[in-house]
């Protein structure tokens, strides 16, 4: 960190933010370092900057969010940029307008920032090469969600000080999962060891070439790990033939105390939410402030894409 | 007023506004005062402050609302807070989170005032048990809406000069009420008489013990009456059954002129909004600007909802 | 040009902006010279200014929108407007209230500007008899639609630097549209001489007493124009036995290269948005960049709403 401070940072690689994969490590501790400095201003007083005003934030929601819809308007508003959300499913699309014709009509109202979320993997790549802005993907299909997986790195070193060298167990519905994906991108860049764990309906095949350990038995792929990060049953992105029942999914593959005791004493437990209590987590597991750093997840994800918006607003 | 002026006012007793069943009389005069200041910057050219600058409010609504959404983000806007409005209906409810971890999540954001409506009576004290911001209540079930209350007063206070020893008569669904339980206890509290007029099915039960007044025959509950206070029929929270016709219930407790002849000749009437005109009240009499005020409920609604803002945000 | 920067502009002659056909030629000249300048604004980084700091704007749209909606919102919030906008088909008009009550409930807020979309032709004139702010209609039912036109004028002058003496095809479905009636109002006013080309069907009754020659071919309709304005097929305007099918409608009113040749090989093509491609226009033409201005329409559209905005705000 003595190093980091004397060195300039290295300017961002990437016009976008589309993906982890795309991100070079030195991207990655830029956008960290600066994430850093937002923890303080989001806890103060005022927390009100000026840093981006004059600009225009367009976030593009074209699936309903709460978290983070609300997280990048609060980072934008905060950062003194003007922001406009759209929620698409109450306006033109109705009408039949594509993405693209979508894009290139706020293109020509020169934002300098659009956040996409869309239910198509890819979206935010093919709207990249259609807008002169710096796009920000806020998820799309089950690619990527990069914003997440920087959020929960974020959280982890706060609280470990470190990911090089950690055990980190990701479980769920990993066929379905962008924060899933992302989140194998970025452990494995900053070094960590990453543990995979699905049903095998629920596991990508050939998942092992992403430099991950996959296991179908949750106490097995819970052994030793520093940090148990569960995922959101998708639910709405399923047909009901993956899975018998909620209640055997809570059984094999929820989180309870007794699955938790095969990690380390210490290990946190994380979760992008919104959380299906009961299905893939003990409610009390939820609200343990000793091991949960849910919350943490959610303060920390508004300074990551504070930093994120400033520094992709060219 | 001139010790009030000497004597700095004593500081909000609460931390949140979850009902005027939590205040002191200090409290609402409080309110009531910075609220006067408003009234006047919301006639003027520019009505812009910096008070809030620096602050986040959070509009959390889980029932669709126009006047009461609309007062309230106006008044944070005109208070230079940043205001992110949520429409909950349209989000992640969707995908079975409950009040609470959205309360949660929105908590981990560190707002410093959320504004919630909801459906279900107490979830605005549920979620002042959940977060660190100060919670205001703009309606929940069948309730408390605060602040319909105190720009009730205030309207009242503007055009009589005083509340003290008025008559007072709230007419219509007093059951499914929030509006009717949060006048009843202000209005008692600033010391008017309050009559209040139902059929007997939107009655509530033992009403007398709030000290007022039980009328079914709403000719002899407006005698003399120095305001006349109709309620919206809330025919979205009704089985069908409670009333024969909307027919029926207007020429029984539907204000025309005929009945308000029985209030005093200067009685002012005021309506919560939104009207259903013809079946509460006659489409003449909203509109007559010698006896209606409730254009002036509106437009003191904002004040009050600045001041409340004001004095609640820590 | 030179007589008119020596000359201070003449005030604008209306208090609102409900159609082009309220306006002189000297208000018009007024906006888009006020539209000029912030062409530029809104390319520049720094896109915020103070213009309407302090001033409320509200943004009420009964119909959905993605385009105008926006661009009202962002010309109003890069004026440094407080903008609230309102997607009405979720509030409280649920509960039955009525256009006018919900115009005088918003004006007893204090806004200074009202913006309205409304599926009823006259809605914004209505409203504009019962608040005191300012209204700009953005689009009410078949009669109207000043913006665009405005826009569209603009376009048109910044490419061909006149608009009198051009030739200027409308092409599509006339009877249903705002835009083509705005349009014409302001060309015939700026001395251009417009064509009208559609199927019978879609053709308004005696629309020569505008000014403007009739087709039912658009071959002969298109003969020497400068500009080639197609209009969106409103399929939710229009039921289904207006026409035959999307297929024979491109056949004889979709533009194609075939058609175009028809025009001046320099002719340029426009289109409101949102666009039905391969109905009333080919993919590629309105991608064409040497061709298509479809969005410097959009780019522009902000301009001539900031302008309009800081005009009519009192």
């Amino acid at each position: 960190m003595a190093i980091t401070k004397k060195l300039k940072p290295i300017k961002i690689s990437q016009k976008h933010l589309l993906g982890i994969q795309d991100l070079s490590i030195s991207d990655v501790k830029l956008i960290l370092q600066e994430a850093k400095k937002f923890i303080k201003l989001n806890k103060s007083r005022n927390k009100k900057t000026n840093i981006l005003r004059g600009k225009t934030q367009i976030n593009l929601f074209f699936e309903p969010s709460t978290r983070t819809q609300s997280s990048f308007e609060l980072a934008g508003k905060r950062l003194g940029a003007d922001v406009m959300s759209m929620n698409i499913t109450n306006s033109a699309i109705k009408k039949g307008e594509t993405l693209i014709d979508t894009a290139m009509t706020l293109n020509a109202m020169h934002p300098d920032l659009i956040v996409i979320r869309h239910q198509d993997s890819g979206a935010s790549n093919l709207l990249s090469q259609k807008v002169n802005c710096s796009v920000i993907n806020a998820g799309d299909g089950r690619r990527e969600h990069p914003t997440q997986a920087l959020l929960d790195a974020l959280t982890i070193i706060e609280r470990k000080k470190k990911i090089e060298g950690l055990r980190i167990g990701i479980c769920g519905d990993i066929l379905h999962s962008r924060v899933a994906r992302s989140n194998i991108y970025l452990l494995n860049m900053l070094g960590a060891e990453v543990n995979i764990i699905a049903p095998t309906n629920l596991m990508p095949e050939n998942i092992e070439r992403f430099g991950v350990n996959k296991f179908s038995d949750m106490k097995k792929g819970l052994k030793d790990c520093d940090i148990v990060m569960m995922l959101r049953l998708q639910n709405e992105r399923m047909s009901s033939s993956f899975l018998s029942s909620n209640r055997e999914y809570y059984e094999y593959y929820g989180l309870t105390p007794d699955k938790l005791n095969y990690a380390k004493s210490d290990a946190l437990i994380m979760h992008p939410g919104p959380m299906n209590r009961g299905i893939e987590i003990d409610t009390n597991l939820a609200d343990d402030i000793n091991k949960s750093v849910i919350k943490e997840q959610v303060e920390l994800g508004v300074a990551v894409r504070m930093a994120c918006l400033k520094i992709f607003c060219k």
